[in-house]
């Protein structure tokens, strides 16, 4: 049998060391787009990739990876994980998906479904009900876990979110700054740490620019057009109604131009509107809803990354734990910019 | 050890038959309601369900279920996705889902996947680019399959489709029933039956009203907002413009209607427009653009309980197949509503 090409016979021919090799490879961050594409042209010269297919099929890997999410009908989560497919294909990993329909119980299942499908590696975003965190913590032990966007902070798993709390600060800056001063709040749950931190951004950009908080500006919603109607018919019922709207949720704060829409409120002149997640509905209405874009794509090739480097640098006994923290951006479209 | 309940114990409790017993637990449409509640409330008061899950696990089944979509990130498949769920979790099923993302050899891949990944059946639509079937055919040996919306004519194998030939008859004759004569359709891949159908629906739509094909009014299409764009700039420059466009795709659809607007063209009234999916966005729109539904849950809900009838009545030997044939929707919005 013919021996099996390895990261060395690569470093040997570009004459650069194996960690480089390893780390191009798996595009980290620290290595060039030049010696990226060197390496992997030479890999392909050589047919690396597919000797470490065979080679990961004899060392009993099954070369899957499970994804867990509370749902699929979202455009957040299907980019994230087509961020992470795009990244892990061409290292000949195939995706299972799975949702927990943000039950807790059903994650529970979905975990050992995807435990006894043999997976090497999960990554995994916690639904809404997730409070005990055991069959995590014990799944841990079996296989590596990721964590995307909602997180639960349990050692040893490594995780790759937004800076929510950033995100919540700017968009509610960007709301003061077009004049606003009764900026009210939809709030998602709180049971998850990302709405928290959003909760915690909005609140701390109203204080740093002089602004008291009114309760009475801040509704509990559900991610749904419905909620984000019921929110400003509420809204709308108060002695001063607010003058600027950030939501949690795109759906949410479509309601709220919808709402507005049918009562002759004018956006963005006398309500300025900002949603969460830039789903693409936001870009495509006749008054495009400015939004806060999470990098789905980059959060799912950061993962599919993270769980590379775990799985090339597997070494027993040594727990590798990563905390990376993408940048939101602001998307600022017509339904908040006055200026 | 107990003895396991069986469906002869809840025919024995009830006096009704056990065949009965079986059709009412797979929820089939010829058993009453009543029937159907009685019947699953002596299963709960029997246990019965979790014994048939331990039972299933002595006979070697896995109890999980593979999907392999296209895509997930269209309201048409995810809802599909969940009809599926909410028909099997009852019975003790866990879902798996892969994406085949419109490649032949990716889909191939993910059939083993799941082979491997050992499920007791398997729902797919098929890529836009799979001709031969040999990898459908040799699954279908191993596990049920069930094809769903995109399916291949392979004997033994179940399908549930819409009449995608009398949604495209209907759409286009909705159009002509506006006083529309001049009638464009964008056409999906032909190397999908579904499109195929949608084009023969609008041809004979057109003949029976004794409309001549204009052939510049056939456009073909990818499902995306830059076609419907370009497909209308293209429209848009021929000597006769068109007065109305049935769209295979929803995106599509919404890039006319952009196109159009950024040239003052109106939309119902110098042309109406229906695109195909009933995707959320287009009820979200200010101007809502019609659209034809294709019952995605119920697809996904008969779906599974063929498979639930083919595991229950599995005799070996013997080859089901069915066809089923769901009637598609049109929901009439402003975009095409002149009367």
């Amino acid at each position: 049998m013919k021996k099996s090409v390895t990261i060395y016979d690569i470093s040997k021919k570009l004459n650069i060391s194996a960690a480089t090799v390893s780390r191009a490879l798996n595009n980290h961050p620290k290595i060039s787009q030049k010696t990226k594409e060197l390496v992997l042209s030479a890999a392909k010269e050589l047919n690396y990739i597919q000797n470490t297919l065979a080679q990961s099929l004899k060392s009993g890997k099954t070369n899957r990876v499970g994804i867990i999410v509370p749902y699929i009908n979202s455009s957040f989560f299907s980019s994230v994980i087509r961020g992470i497919e795009e990244e892990l294909t061409p290292h000949g990993y195939h995706v299972i998906i799975c949702q927990s329909h943000e039950d807790v119980n059903l994650e529970k299942k979905q975990l050992s479904t995807l435990l006894n499908a043999q997976v090497d590696g999960i990554f995994m975003s916690v639904s809404k009900t997730t409070e005990d965190t055991k069959h995590i913590e014990n799944a841990k032990s079996k296989t590596p876990i990721i964590f995307f966007d909602r997180k639960k902070d349990i050692a040893g798993i490594s995780t790759v979110v937004i800076d929510d709390y950033k995100a919540g600060y700017l968009a509610t800056e960007h709301l003061i700054e077009q004049g606003c001063r009764k900026v009210c709040h939809l709030l998602g749950d709180l049971r998850l740490e990302i709405y928290q931190n959003r909760y915690n951004g909005y609140l701390d950009a109203l204080k740093d620019n002089g602004i008291l908080l009114n309760k009475d500006y801040v509704i509990p919603i559900e991610s749904s057009v419905e909620d984000g109607i019921e929110a400003t018919k509420k809204l709308w019922k108060l002695a001063s109604p607010p003058d600027a709207i950030f939501s949690a949720s795109d759906y949410a704060a479509l309601g709220v131009c919808q709402e507005l829409r049918n009562n002759n409120i004018r956006i963005p002149q006398d309500v300025t509107v900002i949603g969460f997640s830039n789903e693409p509905f936001t870009q495509y209405m006749e008054l495009p809803i400015s939004s806060v874009d999470q990098t789905p794509d980059i959060m799912g090739k950061i993962s599919a990354q993270v769980f590379l480097e775990y799985i090339n640098e597997n070494f027993s006994g040594i727990s590798i734990e990563k905390k990376v923290v993408l940048n939101p951006q602001l998307y600022i479209r017509e339904s908040s910019k006055r200026k």
